[in-house]
């Protein structure tokens, strides 16, 4: 397996975590940051399927969209649950964590006129995060989010919360804390978060 | 199950057409639209899982999420491929689908600024409809999207399709436009288009 991204940890990252949990060897392919040089990119983006990084290449197969290639990973090293249901509520979390997201970069990130930056980061702080994070909350009941074990809805959630600016909003949220927490001790997340290369994003 | 959204196509339509593809029985909870009438959604929004519909319920467990939700019924009824490789395949395609459809409802129904609602739509109909298209295209070497016969992600894309404001795009994709003439005729495709009940969206 290839995964082809950019020097950021960013769209791809939650693959490397979920890859790192699961002990898998795969090439690490890294694209300079666009900032850094569009070149590389430019050359390489009408040969992707959706003209977007990531991309998994699987014997040469090639898989795009980042929860797509997260999701395939995950459920190829058994992170994905085992059964249907417990696949949709890993789904679900992983497609509100997903939203929140975008949200988190088009204001501290993407959004480039000033007003419309404090209009978005408001809103993100005052309303996005701590309505995820209540949420979330309230379906929690065990030390993991879905079936009593790790699964990349956890991995995806811990990344999430370790990319915001602030963990501020972690402290009306002690259970989602918790699973952030128990991610983050991992042996295999340790390890990889301490060894992965040092990027902005 | 029992599928509770507003009375609209939007963000349910695709769940509903798999699970007619699929000749499921569901009860097919329908709210008010939000401006027809507010109030049983404001009731009802604080015990959905995040704030937001369409949620399926399946014995009493609550899955949120569109694409989740579509996703669900569509493995749980043999629509979602037939490995892990292929549901990946339908997975990119689906995603890809869903950012260019989040951009069209920006574009033509949400966004109140009529300079910005004109910089919006252009964008979509200039370049992410046409790109969306063209990628699509360049991937078809058959009559449906993966795996030689009818999944969730040609459903989508039929529904993506079929409420575009306009369909001149599908000229210069007469792959996709095969695909979606073929989800049309359906047998049980075509009997849930002509029987629903007919709304704005």
């Amino acid at each position: 397996m290839k995964l082809t991204y950019f020097n950021l940890r960013a769209r791809a990252e939650p693959a490397r975590l979920i890859l790192a949990q699961a002990g898998q060897d795969y090439e690490d392919a890294r694209l300079p940051a666009p900032w850094d040089d569009m070149a590389p990119w430019q050359e390489l983006k009408p040969n992707t399927p959706f003209g977007q990084l990531p991309v998994l290449n699987v014997n040469g197969v090639e898989i795009a969209q980042s929860m797509t290639v997260a999701r395939y990973v995950a459920r190829e090293f058994g992170l994905a649950g085992t059964n249907n249901l417990e696949s949709a509520l890993m789904d679900a979390i992983v497609d509100a964590v997903s939203e929140a997201t975008e949200k988190m970069y088009n204001a501290y990130v993407f959004e480039k006129d000033e007003a419309k930056k404090a209009e978005l980061t408001k809103k993100f702080n005052e309303d996005v995060l701590p309505s995820l994070l209540k949420n979330i909350e309230k379906g929690l009941k065990d030390d993991y989010l879905v079936g009593g074990t790790v699964s990349w809805a956890d991995i995806i959630l811990y990344h999430f919360v370790k990319e915001l600016p602030s963990q501020d909003a972690l402290k009306d949220a002690p259970k989602v804390a918790g699973v952030v927490e128990r991610v983050a001790n991992l042996p295999n997340i340790k390890k990889w978060v301490e060894t992965r290369p040092q990027t902005k994003l």
